[in-house]
């Protein structure tokens, strides 16, 4: 323990980091009051979530861009929706997303329920004209009919109740148990040497300072990014091309800010940024330093950041593949 | 068993079906000599099977078109592979596969291990350049290596291993115990008498000549598609556009010679037919009578065989999602 005690000392010295940073990550997320989570409702989240009839062409779930079998993403720039379309942006993972306090990289979702409204229609996402269709068509499925039953009620099946049914198993995704969990909580052996000097130089750099909180997502803050480029970076990975959250404000005073991305579980997220043009951890850590904190930092330095970045990947809970009820004779369409 | 008696000797005496045609769903698929399976290959094909990194834009898994969450493929009339691009055919289902004696509608492969090759470097399915690409990306992945060693040895990542462990992992994909099995395993209640009907006339008319054995494959059978057509059918359903095997064998006596497809869990596949064409089963047990046994049918006669066609749904088995191997630090290609 005294480690521990040194640890969240060292952290609160910094000055830009309060003791809260070195908690573990919650076993369990915190739900709104008007979606309570319950069995049933993750039961059904789950097998919408997974069912690419919520796509247009019934190619696309919402675990083809977030996928639940890998780091809650696809490890692509950006993702592809239906017939091949990609946008700008890098699909977030959806692991420890119930910790945001919103969602998007723009944050324009205030929740998990909001969010999972948005891709279905979107048209170069999942393509449906609306969710209208959505429903009609879960309206044909007769084991959907039972599910929202469970879940909801009699004759459910809406896209409120969907999206909630989503969210609440979007909150089950938790990834508990990192190496870095087990340190704060008393294993002081649980990180190498290596790790543990990355974790002090990111805290001395200032990462935290903006990646804070248990989930080091700061907590629904929005940052400006990048703060300190030049011709050279921009040449290289047009980060500037999106406005980011003035693309929903319309605000020139939200130019270019961010949501604060979870590192939970960063390094299988790769390739890194709101637009993905990053392909490698150790020169997401560089850039990061050089643009956002004015520091260029060493080979070794990088290392050992990268290093406890790895700390933060957590145990994957063991899922059952949900049994997505077909439409007996008929196409789904 | 009176009543089983009775049905196997009604079978019987149509003089076009075995009594073997009354046996249930093996719970085992056998394996080929050269790859008895193992729990460490199927964990491994499970992995590989439900990977979208497989394909060119990591976006298409073999899971994507033969979706073991669904009926064990897509529900559209043909899939959809990288870029969005089609193909003319419908994706057959992976669900007991393991009981066709040759796989893909043209029979083209000997085997599971043989067909799992195929779809990875179609540049319209998962758009793979060649093997040695697999390979390679699949050997930047740490946890891969690992998954191998278990299953073949050291350094054992190949094209020969990755296929041998998918169709070992296909082989497990069984569903027993539908209400036909349990019917012909004595529990006459486990069938309807509507569906007993159906049952009857499907042999009657001659449906089980063809689609004959416990999967109703026909066991390796190649059968002329349609036999009995005309203009107003094909310019409705383009069934003669694809000339099937002799794509293949380049054989006159081949064109529009296809596998029998197996009537397990058809139910769940529309839309049906090689080429996806036609959206109900009510319309495709009508067309396939018509078409090949030149018979047409009553309405109350397709209703009868098709709720029989619904006893052939089995009961799948529950699996876990596979966790899937990053590359920490590095996007995957």
């Amino acid at each position: 323990m005294l480690k521990i005690r040194l640890l969240v000392a060292a952290l609160a010295m910094t000055g830009s980091l309060s003791a809260s940073a070195a908690e573990s990550l919650p076993a369990s997320a915190p739900a709104p009051e008007n979606n309570p989570t319950t069995a049933e409702k993750v039961s059904l989240g789950k097998m919408l979530y997974h069912d690419p009839r919520l796509s247009s062409t019934g190619t696309v779930a919402c675990a083809s861009c977030h996928n639940t079998m890998l780091g809650g993403e696809d490890n692509r720039p950006n993702s592809m929706g239906v017939n091949g379309q990609t946008g700008g942006r890098s699909a977030p993972t959806v692991w420890n997303a119930a910790f945001n306090a919103v969602q998007f990289w723009d944050g324009r979702a205030a929740s998990l329920e909001e969010q999972a409204a948005g891709p279905v229609t979107n048209p170069i996402e999942m393509g449906m004209k609306s969710w209208d269709d959505v429903v009609a068509r879960l309206k044909t499925i007769e084991g959907y009919q039972d599910a929202f039953e469970k879940a909801f009620g009699k004759d459910s099946i809406s896209k409120d109740n969907a999206t909630k049914a989503i969210a609440a198993y979007e909150r089950t995704l938790i990834t508990p148990n990192s190496a870095y969990d087990k340190y704060v909580e008393g294993n002081t052996n649980a990180m190498t040497e290596q790790q543990v000097r990355g974790m002090k130089k990111a805290v001395e750099i200032g990462c935290t300072s903006c990646h804070s909180g248990p989930a080091f997502n700061g907590a629904g803050m929005f940052q400006k990014f990048p703060v300190n480029s030049n011709g050279y970076f921009e040449a290289q990975y047009h980060f500037q091309k999106d406005l980011g959250r003035a693309e929903v404000t319309k605000s020139d005073a939200d130019k270019h800010f961010w949501k604060v991305p979870t590192l939970r579980n960063v390094a299988l997220t790769a390739p890194y940024f709101h637009n993905g043009s990053v392909k490698t951890l150790d020169r997401a850590v560089w850039l990061m330093a050089k643009l956002q904190l004015n520091k260029e930092l060493s080979d070794a330095e990088v290392a050992d950041i990268v290093a406890f970045l790895n700390a933060l990947s957590g145990e994957f809970p063991t899922q059952s593949m949900p049994h997505l009820p077909g439409t007996p004779g008929k196409a789904f369409n």
